[in-house]
């Protein structure tokens, strides 16, 4: 558990695209952020105020969370500068990055030193259990896509602040790094070992209030070669009594797998909802994310309005068009 | 890669059950063994001369593998005697136990001072690539089963030594800790981390002769909860152009899962075989193998003959009964 609220750091980000973890904290949980730190040269602004480590201190902040992406792989001496500083500030630090804040020897001897802590969101940092199938309370609902990368995570986000809005029981459940920073708890699902995957869902969604939905971020698609286990371990682990079809219409063919194609959507219900219904008999599909980025707004109403009546059920782009009509079918199952 | 031929370490074991994975070796990789080394009070013997180290060294064995489990996950004093001496006489040692070889302080000590390996077959020794399911040549077949533990091992090991019968190219691929050690190589898939599982297979089947047949060994069920994820990975990163349907008939509930039930052997056919087409839309189911174990021989080949009406598949008991139906399905194919 990551302690908020955080400092942002932007580092020397080249681009806005390149502070895209800053930028979800600040769009799904801007009470978990302060202010923002940019360094000189900094390109990126998510539209927090500029603080330096003392401001940020005094506003309250506990972590210093690294919201860009670095550079070639390597934290670079000068932001390490900073990252020391922040340390002896008393700050903690997380990150999601491949190169690993642990993996740097002064990052570990100043934290040692100031009894601070180093959070590698990439990493477990729990010993999960054998997953054991067990029924528990509470609802969960999952999104499984037709691709990697077509809107899963912003799904998820969409329907559990739709909830909330409206009053309701609502946790998103992270399983990837930006999800965890962004909400500070999750589990680095890609990272755990594979005997373990199902177990470290189960972990992450326990029992609840009859009442209270988990919208568990979904990973992979069962649909593509390099991931799909992943995705059937938040199936099985996750136990969803409701799944989201989620979609990218613009592809030309599977992430990363030139060779391969997207499956139709009805193809991906009917293999999700039978896998789903090995551990919950009675999961449903209850609606369809189209992620419509890439298409005009006329464009994609017209598509959105052709699925929909394809395959029967509520069907939108939470993101641009708002949650309602997903949170709706979720509350009618 | 662990060196040949080995001499086996039978320890103290309890009795002959605790020596499986011995058994196992000698069993399908007789070669593979010069001889047996059993400690005061052994209560196993797979029936191989027993042989001193010197004995064995002369004989000309490369590595004493551990072919015993150990009692309360402990290595002890008395096997640890044995094993220094066996590094200093210039055996590597080789164990698939959960308590690692590598984390015991005198073992490491005497392997650096000797040069000798110490070859612990639960963790992977290989950095595997994320799959990229492209199409490999040479052949596949994988067993998938409606549960875990019901054969699918065996039932690659016994088309793998039919067909070598035959004079056929044939290869087993080992993905658990007891295959791995019967065949010196493999890939200890549930202790591969998820993002790399399918990644894992694909390295472990590489391209081929057109008329070479991997049989990769299967592992989980896509209808256990716990372990399915694995099962996805070993499909999609097989692309098997095969599958085998295995089935142990007298289970009452799924493998420590006692509020779940084995699928029927025709919703498993459906689930494998629509997943398995996603990266090899040729893909065919070609027989089914029933661990037999607990039925009388009348029992049994009725149950197999009624499997085989009802499924329209050849079916047998690889074990039992001898491979050579599914290996004659399988080169029909």
């Amino acid at each position: 558990m990551i302690e908020t609220p955080y400092l942002l750091f932007l580092g020397d980000a080249p681009d806005q695209l390149a502070a895209k973890v800053a930028q979800g904290i600040k769009d799904w949980r801007p009470a978990n952020a302060v202010g923002q730190f940019r360094m000189e040269g900094c390109k990126a602004d998510v539209g927090l105020t500029d603080m330096t480590l003392e401001e940020a201190k005094a506003a309250g902040a506990k972590t210093l969370v690294i919201g860009v992406a670095n550079r070639g792989g390597v934290i670079s001496q000068e932001w390490k500068k900073v990252l020391v500083m922040a340390l002896e500030e008393g700050f903690d630090l997380a990150s999601g990055l491949h190169n690993l804040l642990r993996d740097e020897p002064d990052l570990v001897a100043v934290a040692e030193a100031t009894g601070r802590a180093l959070h590698d969101v990439r990493i477990p940092s729990v010993q999960y259990p054998i997953a054991n199938g067990k029924k528990r309370t509470g609802k969960r609902v999952l999104a499984v896509g037709t691709d990697c990368s077509v809107g899963k995570m912003y799904t998820a986000l969409c329907m559990d602040a739709e909830m909330r809005e409206r009053g309701l029981k609502s946790s998103f459940r992270a399983t990837g790094q930006t999800g965890i920073l962004i909400t500070g708890d999750g589990v680095p699902l890609d990272a755990v070992i594979a005997d373990f995957m199902a177990g470290s869902v189960e972990y992450l969604t326990p029992d609840n209030d009859a009442d209270h939905w988990d919208h568990i971020e979904g990973q992979g698609s069962l649909f593509h070669a390099s991931y799909s286990g992943v995705t059937m371990a938040l199936i099985h682990g996750g136990q969803p009594d409701a799944l989201v079809l989620a979609h990218e219409p613009t592809r030309e063919h599977m992430r990363g797998l030139p060779e391969y194609q997207q499956p139709s959507l009805p193809e991906l219900r009917d293999v999700a909802l039978t896998l789903a219904r090995v551990v919950n008999p009675d999961c449903k599909v209850i609606g369809v994310s189209v992620n419509t980025q890439h298409l005009s707004d006329e464009d994609a109403r017209a598509y959105l309005a052709e699925v929909e009546a394809e395959m029967g059920l509520p069907t939108t782009d939470p993101f641009r068009y708002g949650a309602g009509p997903l949170v709706d079918a979720l509350l009618a199952s």
